[in-house]
């Protein structure tokens, strides 16, 4: 069975190899084929206290008037507004002391003309009063006070629902949750919160010549290094690995992997149109290869499709158009399924190129560039097999299909690794 | 002796409340305080594949040259680069192959003038090759190629250390690692990294008022809100909450939580001047209480301090006001000790004011905006009680303590809550 199916590989590869890549696909159409990819994850119930940076997939309408109840925003003490008027340091009014708020258990005393209440920040007014005095605008001892300064009505009293009004809505569907709103669904008594699942991602590094991780390099052999960029990168846009794999140029064992269950397949190397390139031919076998070699340099090999519900992608095994082709096309439905936003995930800045950046029409390209303080520069080392490149990289500038290049004191847009 | 201590505290608070604040704290000066606070944690040895985003701790310096051989970058063939010389099109050159170089494995064929070998992207280039020409420009078979372009000595072909020299620092101490950063560390084989701990944190919030996560709110009591929120803001600092609760407003257990074993102990409630106000009180007895009162607002009533080796952090129980001394005073401490840098996490950009922004001289201001297209707009409830003016706002603008405040149309630097 294995050897039939590697005579059929051998005769269609053949055929690939003759021709090459005879299209690349503009980024345009790369983009609008992961437009259309809609995968309904199913939705994820976990406890608040694990929901900060997950998507919320429905608005949450309060239940409850937040405060529930006119509380003090101060420690002092609760009257009626009206008996501080024309008070000062020459005209120290008395009020009698009889009772105590405290947060949590208020006081049943109710606060009458002549009379105040001893309050505590966060603790209920008490009936009949309107107003808080600040403890340290008066002298008090525990009978009772004298006020020194006018207070206007409702003063350092903050309202029932004056946070939160029942009924209002206090995140809204789609909200990636900060400590805040984790906070504020809290405080409404939210024990639980409705999020994206995590896409199920598999990744699978290929190639006879790759060690595990930890393994000193020798001989012709390279130790995996795409499959743990490739854990953190996904981890990142909210992705989850479920399982992460070396395996050997077989195309039975390929054939195997892709069959597995997951959301999204990441598999490196054997992707292009060599004779090792197994992955693209048993994509278009078993589903859909939608896109094979795309018009961006690096990632000139990278190719995707589906497998039912599943998404594949081919990722070149260089390291530097693996890291390019996860970012722009992998990464982009990764963080979208996660609910995060399609847009990458590195913030920019603009600044003015030192030296020229040449590129060709028809092509993408994506430019690894130092900072300084004034300029922006490009790093010498363009090849995508150059791993160090990127980590001795600030960022990225982007160079699109119809720009030859930027001269220098080109005011470009910069991406930032830095995240 | 609980009532011992009772009665010896009331006494303090007595004297404490009389005076209120004295002297506010200016943000310098805690700036100053806080870049005094080292603590030296122990170092932590991790799997690579868990360490992206984490801080490393020493240098590391390659074992290795990457590659370690000179490999091909392109499919096709090995050959002596002169062997080309004159080949068009028009005048096919032709070659015998006399082998096949896979990755991983080579071959032992010697390329000489006249042969070559079949190579593929990744493989040793044989002995005597010097240049590699892609397979989709030649026409093959299994037995010989023709020839029809010149190649330049040294074309695609990678060489020994090119990506990496052998002896050469790699990843500076202090780096926060990157996914590129775990693959470059994978390919010299490294295995587990050494990092800067977590600091562990513990979360008190203080109050008898105070409910359970996910409890409704009923009557004069509140749910706890800032301690999901201060986990989520330590957790996203590099913290690690090692214990979360909510204790009474009783000096004996507030002690006993502050004697607990922690790194940073943050307790919300109960830290300002008040009857209620014990922490403040109880840090001074039993450490160092090296800051009471900020002249910021909200933050007012914020304090810190230590015992022995912890740190303690005092935090307003108000919910805008614990998010905004979190993040200047304990999230400063926090990052650092994690290995981030001390700045804040939140990016900034700049834009115009639509309506003036009031301050006073003396006190730095922390005012919650909204982002419009064009402008930056002040969010109008000012309440440090108001959690749900976080949640509305895109981010803050401080207003240092030498300002009265932005008349409309200043560019102000706006930091972004979205991060």
């Amino acid at each position: 069975m294995t050897e039939m199916k590697l005579t059929n590989n051998k005769l269609v590869i053949d055929d690939v190899r003759m021709r090459g890549f005879k299209k690349r696909s503009p980024i345009e159409e790369v983009m609008a084929w992961l437009d259309q990819q809609t995968i309904d994850l199913p939705k994820q119930t976990i406890p608040l206290q694990e929901a900060a940076g997950r998507v919320i997939t429905s608005d949450v309408i309060s239940q409850f008037n937040i405060p529930g109840f006119n509380r003090s925003m101060m420690d002092g003490y609760a009257i009626v507004a009206s008996d501080a008027q024309g008070a000062s340091s020459y005209n120290q009014l008395e009020l009698k002391v009889i009772g105590k708020s405290m947060p949590g258990q208020g006081s049943t005393a109710k606060v009458v003309s002549g009379s105040t209440v001893r309050i505590m920040t966060g603790a209920p007014v008490p009936e009949g009063a309107n107003a808080v005095l600040p403890a340290e605008n008066v002298a008090a001892d525990d009978q009772s006070i004298l006020v020194m300064e006018n207070v206007a009505e409702g003063r350092n009293i903050g309202r029932i629902g004056e946070d939160i009004l029942l009924g209002s809505t206090i995140i809204k569907k789609g909200r990636r949750l900060r400590a805040q709103d984790i906070a504020l669904l809290a405080s409404v008594g939210e024990k639980n919160v409705s999020v994206f699942s995590k896409p199920r991602i598999s990744i699978v590094v290929t190639g006879n010549e790759i060690l595990e991780i930890g393994t000193p390099p020798q001989g012709y052999q390279i130790v995996n290094s795409n499959g743990p960029m490739l854990e953190a990168l996904s981890r990142r846009d909210g992705g989850i690995t479920i399982k992460s794999s070396i395996v050997a140029d077989d195309p039975e064992l390929i054939r195997q992997v892709m069959l597995e269950d997951y959301d999204i397949l990441l598999i490196t190397g054997g992707t292009s149109v060599g004779e090792e390139d197994m992955a693209p031919l048993l994509l278009a076998e078993l589903g859909d290869l939608a896109i094979h070699g795309v018009a961006m340099r690096p990632s000139r090999s990278a190719g995707m499709g589906s497998i039912g519900n599943k998404r594949v992608f081919l990722l070149p095994g260089n390291p530097v158009a693996c890291l390019c082709a996860y970012d722009f096309f992998a990464g982009n439905l990764i963080r979208r399924l996660s609910g995060y936003t399609k847009n990458g995930p590195y913030r920019s800045i603009h600044k003015v190129l030192k030296q020229k950046i040449v590129s060709v029409i028809g092509r993408t390209d994506y430019a690894r560039i130092r900072l300084s303080e004034n300029f922006v520069e490009p790093i010498a080392i363009s090849g995508a097999a150059i791993l160090s490149s990127t980590t001795q990289a600030d960022g990225f500038v982007i160079i699109p299909a119809d720009s030859e290049g930027y001269p220098p004191e080109t005011e470009v847009e910069v991406f930032l690794y830095d995240n």
